[in-house]
C-alpha cells in the first residue's frame, strides 16, 4: 500500500455514538450479533472510562509511532485514534505528549495494538487509553504507514468513521452505516435486560426467566440426587 | 461423561472455611503442603476481595455457558461455584446478570477458567470473580456439559464441595476431608510467622531466626568481600 | 558459576539516583539512547510507586528463593533488590516476610524476574515489588545461588551497583558509571519536554513543533481529500 | 501430600490399550465423548510415534527431575510415564539417560508437563517422548515428590494405572475402568469412519451424509447467489 | 451478521495464482509492499507444500466447524478454504475426513485460524493445511456461521476470491484485483534477487551491492579497531 | 550507546570450539554448572545441526535488519552470528539472501532472537539458524545498531568472542576465557555418562548407580504397596 493520508471522512452519528457509549461494549457486542469485538488482550491503562467515538485510523510499523503524529492532524473533536502496527510489537508508542495533543484537539480517546507509556500521567490526566501492553520502550520516526486507510487491529476489521466504544470489557467496532441500527437494537436489549436484573436480584432462576429446562431435558440432561460413578 | 447434575452433595464445614477465609490462599497454600493452587493467570476481576466456601462446579464448553444457568439453581448460600472449560476459552462466560442472580442465591464468589464481562458493573457490585480474562465476547447455550462432578480448573482437580479459598493471590482447593485440619495448621503457622514478622520488622535476619548459616556453608557458599573473576 | 556472596559493591551516587527517581522510567530509558529496559512482563504489584537506587543483585533457581534471604544480609539503606532466576519460574519467591525484612534493612524496593505472593498485604505495606507474575506458590530454600554477581533479569544484564529505575511503566537500568551523565541527559530532555508539552496542550502540532513534514513528503507520504482504492 | 511411592497398582487390561493404540488419540477421545485430552502445548519430541499403556505418574518439582529416578522403578512393561510438575516449569527433566533407563526397563514412552532434552538422541533411538518443550537446562535432585499418586497433567486428571494413548495428536487418558468400553466404542466409530471416509473421497458431501441440510436451514441458514450488504 | 452462504464469488486469476504460487510467501509479501501476512502462530501441519489459490473463507465459532461442511459445497477445484473463529480456539476442526472431502472436491489446501487433527494422515495424504495449533480436541455442530463472506484470519482481512499463498514461511493474501499486478511485481523482484543472490555466493558483501556504506555513515556509524567502553 | 561497529575481536580456541561442538549443548550446559543456556523458545529452523563458533554479536531494531548486512563484513570462517533486538521482534530479519552472503564468508550459523524466513531454501541450503519464529515478514533498513558489542540475546549476556553451541536442544554459550576449561569438563563428564548408559541400557536402575536411596530415605520418602488416602 502506497503511503497516504486520507483527510476527510464520513464519521458515525452523534446521536448513535451518545447512545453506543452509554450502552457499553458488552451490550453493544450482543446487539450486534456477537461481531466487532476487539482480542481481550486490549487492556485500558486506567479503569473506569467509557467511551464511543468515530475511529481515525492509524497504521505503523514496529518500533515506529511516526503516523501517530501525522493523525493527530486529521482528528476531530469526538473520535477515537485506532492504532494498528503491521507487525506484532509492544513498544510504547503513546505517552504523555502525545496524549496531551490528542486531548488538545479533541479526541475522545486511543486503542492502540501497540504499548502505552507515561501511564501514571496518563492515568491522572484521565485520557483513555486501550493498549496491548504498557511499555517504556521508546520509538522511531522512521517509516511512512497510512492514516484514515482500513486496518485490522487486535483482529478486528476497522474502516475509517466506524463506531468505537471501548470500556472495561474492552473494544468493539460498529461499522458506520449500522451504528444507528445497533445502537437501537442495544436500547431494546437494555431495556429488557432490566427486567430481567430485577427478577434474578429477587432470586428468580435463570432457568425459568428464559424458559430453558424443557431445551435441557430434550438435548438428554439427566438430574441425580447424590454422586454417580 | 453423560451430561448430569448432581443436586445435593457434601459441603465443608462452615468452622473451618472460616478461618480458611481469614487465612488467606497463600498461608493455607502452605499448611497444605503447596498442593492445590490453581494457576497464577486466573486473576481477580477486582483487587481486595477475600473469600472461602465450598465448591459446587461447572463443566462448560469453550463459547459456551449453559451451565453456568443450571448450577444457579444447586447453589446455597456460602458456596463459591467453579467453572471448567473443556478447551480453552476466554471468552465472557460470566457477567451482570448471572452475577446478580449468583447474588441473590447467596453465592460467595466465581471461579472462573474462562472470561469474565460486565467488569465495572461486577466490580460496583462487588461481587469476587476470580477468571482468566476480562471478555465481552458473549456466549451461547448450546451444549450440555455437567454440575457437580469432579472437574480440573486451571490445573487443579477439584470434586464437589471441595473448600475453595480465594483473593488477591489467587485461588487454592483444600479437598472436603482435609479442610478442618489443614485449617488448623494454617492458624499455627499464622502464630509463628507473626513472631518471625516481629522479628523481622525489628531488622533481625531471616538467616539467623531460621538459622540458615550453617547449611549454607555445608553446600559450599562462599562469601569473598569484593567482585571477582 | 561458583555459589558466591559479594559483600561489598560500589553504588551509584546518591544524587544521580535522586534525580533519575524523579524523571522516572520512560524519561530515563530515552535519556539512555533506549537502552536498558527491561521487558514490559514485569508489572508493578501496585500502581503508583517510583523509586531509583543500586542494585544489589541474587540469582535464584526456579521454585527456590533462599539467595533472597541470603541477599537482605548485604542489603544497605537505599538498595533496590533485583532477583534474577535460572530459568522461567513465576512462582512466588518474594512475600510479606521478606518485604518486612527489606523494608527494615531500608531496601527501597523489589525487582524479580519470578512471582510475589501476599500481594495484599505489600500494598497496604506500601513496599514497591515489580514482578512477572502474582502467585502464591510457595518456594523451598534447597539450591545454593549468588548475591551480587552480574545478572540478565527481564532481558537486560545488571551489574551489582547500577542504577535501577521503576514505576508504573517499568524499569530500567542504568550503568553505575553513567548515572550522573544519563541523569543530567534526563533531566534536560525534560525541560524541552515541558515546553513541548506546554505548547502541543494549546493545540500546536507535533508535526510542525518537530518540523516533520519535509521529511514526510521526502520519504514519499501522499495526502489526499477522500477514500481511495 | 506426604511424598510417598506405590510400588504396585492396577493396570488397564492388554486388549483394550492394544486396541486403543490402534485407533489412536482422535479417535479414543472421540469415542470417550471428548473428554480426556490434554492440552496441545504438549507435543511428541518427533512425529511419527503412536503409542498406548498404563500410566505410571510422577509429581516433580520446577527445575527438579528426582522422582523420575525413583519412578524408573515400577514402571514394568508396556507402560507410560506420565510426569506432572507443582508448578509450569520448561526445563528439561527427562533426556538421554532416562530416556534409556526406561527404554531398559520396557517402558513404551514417557508424557512429561516439563521439557526434554537431548533431543537428537531420543529421536534417534526412537524412543517416544510428548514434552512442552525442548530445553537443555539441567534439573537437581533436591525435592521429593511422590510416585503413583493421582496428579493434573496437562489439564487432566490421571489416575495411576489409566489408559495413557498418545501419538501425533497430543494424549488422551482414557479411566482404567473405561478402557475396555472406550477401545469397542472407538472400534465402532472407526468403521462408521471408514465407510464415510470412502464416500467423501469419491466427492459425495457431509451435508448429505450427515444429512445436514434441515437443521441448517431451520436454524436460519440462507443461501444467496452473490456477495451481499 | 446474519447467516448466510454466499454460492458464487469471484475468483483470482489463473495465470496470477500459478505465478504467486511459483514465487513464493516472502517474496509475494515483498512484493506487495510487505502487507497481507498473517500472523506467524500458522504454521504448516507438513513441511514442504507450496500452493496458491482463491479464498473460499467460513467463519466459524469457537468449538465448532459446521460451517466447514458447509463451505465444501461451495469450493471448486483449486480454492484455498480460508477458516476464521469468532473467538480464539486451537479446537481441532479440520481433520482427515474433512481433508478427504476437501481433496476430493478439488482444494488445494485449507487455511485454519483454529486447530488441525489427525495430523499423521493430513500429512501422509499430503493435504496441505496450515493451522494455529495441532489438536485432537473435537468439535460440535451446532452454531450457524458464514460462508464467503469477509472475515479476519490470523490478523489478516480476508474477501473471498482473493488470492491466498501459503508455504514453509506462512500465508499471505493478495487482493484478488491485485493478483496480476503483485505477481508481475513478484517476477520482477525474483530476477533481481537472483542475480543478488550469484554475487552474494562469490562473497560480495551486501554493504557494497545495496550501496549502503554511506547511508550508514551519515547517520552516524562509527567503525572502531577494539573493545570500547 | 553510540552505533559502532568493532572490527576485530579476540576468539575462542579452535580446539576448545571442536570439542563443544562435538559435545553438543545439553553437555556443555552441565559441564558449566548450568550456566548460559538461552531461553528454549529459540529453536532451530530445520532438525539436526550442530555447531559451536566464535559470537560475532549484532544489536538490531525490532523490523530491522540492517546491522545484520553490516555483520557480514566482520565475520570470519568458523563464527556464528549472534543476533539481539532492542525489543520483542518476529520479523524475519533473516532469509536466503542474507543466508548465502554468511556462508559464502564463512559463517557457521546464525542465532537471532527474532525471525527467520525462507526456511525452504534455508533447510535445502543446511545452512544452520535457530531463530525464535518463522515469519516472511520482511524488514526495513532504517536504524543504526551496534556489531561486536555485548548483547542480551534469549536471556543471555553475550560478548563478542564467547563461544556459541547449538544444536537440536538449544543454544549456550560459554564465555570466551572458560572455552578450554569447560571443553575438558565436558569430555570428563562424557566419559562418565558413557559407562552410566551402558549401565543403564542394561537395565540397572540410577537408584543405585546415582547411590540416591539413603538420601531418599533420609529426606522421607515413604514406599507403600497400594494407593493410600
Amino acid at each position: 500500500m502506497t503511503p497516504v493520508v486520507v483527510r476527510s471522512i464520513r464519521r458515525a452519528e452523534p446521536a448513535a455514538l451518545a447512545s453506543l457509549e452509554r450502552l457499553g461494549v458488552a451490550t453493544v457486542h450482543e446487539a450486534q450479533r456477537r461481531t466487532g469485538l476487539m482480542q481481550p488482550y486490549l487492556r485500558p491503562v486506567w479503569r473506569g472510562a467509557r467511551v464511543a467515538g468515530s475511529a481515525v485510523t492509524a497504521l505503523c510499523h514496529p518500533g515506529d509511532n511516526w503516523m501517530i503524529h501525522v493523525a493527530v492532524e486529521v482528528i476531530q473533536p469526538g473520535d477515537v485514534l485506532v492504532v494498528a502496527c503491521s507487525s506484532e510489537s509492544s513498544d510504547g508508542a503513546i505517552g504523555e505528549l502525545l496524549a496531551t495533543s490528542l486531548k488538545a484537539r479533541g479526541a475522545r480517546g486511543v486503542v492502540i495494538d501497540m504499548g502505552c507509556r507515561d501511564a501514571s500521567e496518563i492515568t491522572e490526566m484521565a485520557f483513555p487509553v486501550w493498549s496491548r501492553a504498557i511499555s517504556a520502550k521508546g520509538t522511531v520516526k522512521e517509516s511512512l504507514g497510512s492514516v484514515n486507510v482500513p486496518v485490522v487491529c487486535a483482529g478486528v476489521h476497522v474502516m475509517p468513521g466506524d463506531a468505537v466504544v471501548a470500556d472495561d470489557d474492552g473494544v468493539v467496532i460498529v461499522p458506520r452505516a449500522d451504528a444507528a441500527r445497533v445502537a437501537e437494537a442495544g436500547e431494546k436489549r437494555e431495556e429488557r435486560e432490566a427486567a430481567t436484573r430485577a427478577r434474578l436480584a429477587k432470586g428468580e432462576l435463570g432457568l425459568d426467566i428464559y424458559d430453558m429446562r424443557r431445551a435441557l431435558v430434550e438435548k438428554g440432561l439427566r438430574y441425580v440426587d447424590g454422586p454417580v460413578d
